[in-house]
C-alpha cells in the first residue's frame, strides 16, 4: 500500500537529540511520509541539545487531532522533560494510544509515556536511567534495541535508529493493510 | 555550636544548574561548612548545563564514607540524570540516609532520591516534570518551596535556594546538637 497522503506527528521541544530527530525525521520522510512536527507553539523554532539543529514547529498541539495522524514519534535528550509538561502534548500522546495509532519513543522520550500514563503493563525500553522510572509507573524495562507492545514502540538511544524508523513504518503499514 | 571541622559533600556531574550548584556550595561554605564535590571520577572538570560554572571534583565514590559527611546535596539541571547512572555515587546516597544523615535534593535531584530507592512514604517536593516519577515512586509530592521529611530535604528549584540552605545548616546543626 502507499503511504502518500500519511503524516507521523513528531513533538518538538528545546533540547532534543539532535541525531535523534534528524534520523527520525530524515527516516519517515525517505519512505514518503509527510513528517509534522508539533510543539508547545506552532511556528516556533527549537534548538537540540547540542546546538546542531534547529526545527521550527508546524502545529501547536490544540490544532492536531490524534486520529488525522498515522503514528506519533518522540526523540530522545531533555526535550521530553519539556514535553511531559505541555499537557497539550501529553494530551496528544493519550488519545494516539487510545486510538490505537503508533506511539513511539526513543531514549528519555519515553518520560512523556509516564505522564500519558500508558506505560502500566507495557514492556517497554528507554535510556536506562529512567529505566527505574518505566518499572515505577507500572511497565516492564527491557535492555533490547527496539521493543513493540502492541501500539507503544520504543528504543534505547540514537545507535538503534533504524530499527526504530522500521518499526515504526512496519505499524503504518500494518495498520493500513488491516 | 561550631560547625568547624564539618563536610557536606556535594554531588556533580555535567549538566549540573549553575546557579544552583553555585548557590549550594556558596551558602554552605559562607555558613563555615567545608564542601567535598564528589564526581564519578576525582579531580575532573565538570560544566553546567548553561556553560557560565565549572568545577573540579574533589573525590570518587569509592573513597567517600557516608559518615565522614555532616549532609549530602545534590543540585538540579541535568546532572541527576546523569548521577543517577553512577552506581558509586546512588549508594554514596543510599548509605547517608540509612545512616541518618540530611540528605537534600533541588530540583531534578530528587531524580537521584529515586534511584536511591529511597522515596516511598515520603513526602517531597521536586522540579514539576517529575512529580509524576515521585508519585510512581510511592512518594507524596507537595508543590512548596522547601519541605523536609526526616533526613531528607527537597526544593523546587533555584528560586528557593536561601530556604533550601538554610533548612540544610539546620539540619546539621540539630544533628550536632543532639
Amino acid at each position: 500500500m502507499s503511504r502518500r497522503g500519511q503524516a507521523v506527528a513528531v513533538l518538538v521541544e528545546d533540547g532534543f537529540d539532535d541525531q535523534e530527530l534528524t534520523g527520525i525525521v530524515d527516516g519517515l520522510t525517505t519512505a514518503g511520509l509527510e513528517v509534522v512536527l508539533v510543539g508547545p507553539l506552532a511556528g516556533r523554532t527549537y534548538t537540540g541539545r547540542h546546538g546542531l539543529a534547529t526545527v521550527t514547529s508546524h502545529m501547536a498541539p490544540g490544532a492536531a487531532r490524534a486520529r488525522t495522524f498515522a503514528a506519533i514519534a518522540i526523540a530522545g535528550g531533555y526535550a521530553p522533560d519539556r514535553i511531559r509538561m505541555r499537557h497539550g502534548l501529553v494530551d496528544l500522546v493519550r488519545e494516539a494510544v487510545a486510538a490505537g495509532r503508533p506511539v513511539a519513543a526513543m531514549g528519555h522520550g519515553a518520560q512523556v509515556l509516564i505522564s500519558a500514563l500508558v506505560v502500566s503493563g507495557r514492556t517497554m525500553t528507554c535510556w536506562p536511567s529512567i529505566a527505574v522510572d518505566i518499572t515505577n509507573a507500572g511497565g516492564l524495562y527491557v535492555d533490547r534495541p527496539v521493543v513493540e507492545d502492541g501500539s507503544i514502540i520504543t528504543a534505547r538511544k540514537g545507535d538503534d535508529l533504524p530499527q526504530f524508523v522500521a518499526a515504526i513504518l512496519r505499524a503504518i503499514d500494518a495498520r493500513g493493510a488491516a
